[in-house]
């Protein structure tokens, strides 16, 4: 599954702070960051429900707000991309 | 076309501010902001098109990064949610 996660974190408390760190984290290590609280995850359905799961333990049922779409494809062509580049190229060989 | 517009713009300069107003209103114009700086857009081709070339006219070319989505559905059960509600009912009838 291709997914995009936009997240705002109210960060008018120290708690709100540390709210932001952790889904920060979480989401660095599920996808790629294209923006600062923007990510592409790419993941199977049994990561995704364990990533929701932990989003929800952080995220504040009143002041904060995270959403996750499925998007048709990451690809090349597939999305557009003005200003800088951000995103990855996923067809690209991994270098190890 | 169900669309997802977000944008990180620099404001460091009075310029970069002013870029953020300009993008702001073409995405309130196109469609509904679910945070800070990410939209839901429904738009036809051409509208499409003529949206992508205004915002380019606006976005700079190092500083800033805007990117859109094609999601495959905005409805409910479509878009995970948490924290406060923010997405529109895009079934609910239209109060005019």
């Amino acid at each position: 599954m291709n997914l995009l996660v936009a997240y705002d974190i109210s960060t008018e408390t120290k708690a709100g702070e540390k709210r932001l760190r952790r889904v920060a984290r979480l989401c660095v290590a599920h996808g790629h960051r294209v923006q600062d609280s923007v990510f592409e995850c790419r993941l199977d359905e049994v990561t995704f429900v364990e990533f929701v799961r932990q989003l929800s333990e952080v995220i504040h049922p009143i002041e904060d707000n995270l959403r996750i779409y499925r998007v048709s494809d990451f690809g090349p062509g597939k999305v557009v991309n003005l200003g800088k580049q951000v995103g990855v190229d996923y067809d690209a060989p991994m270098i190890l």
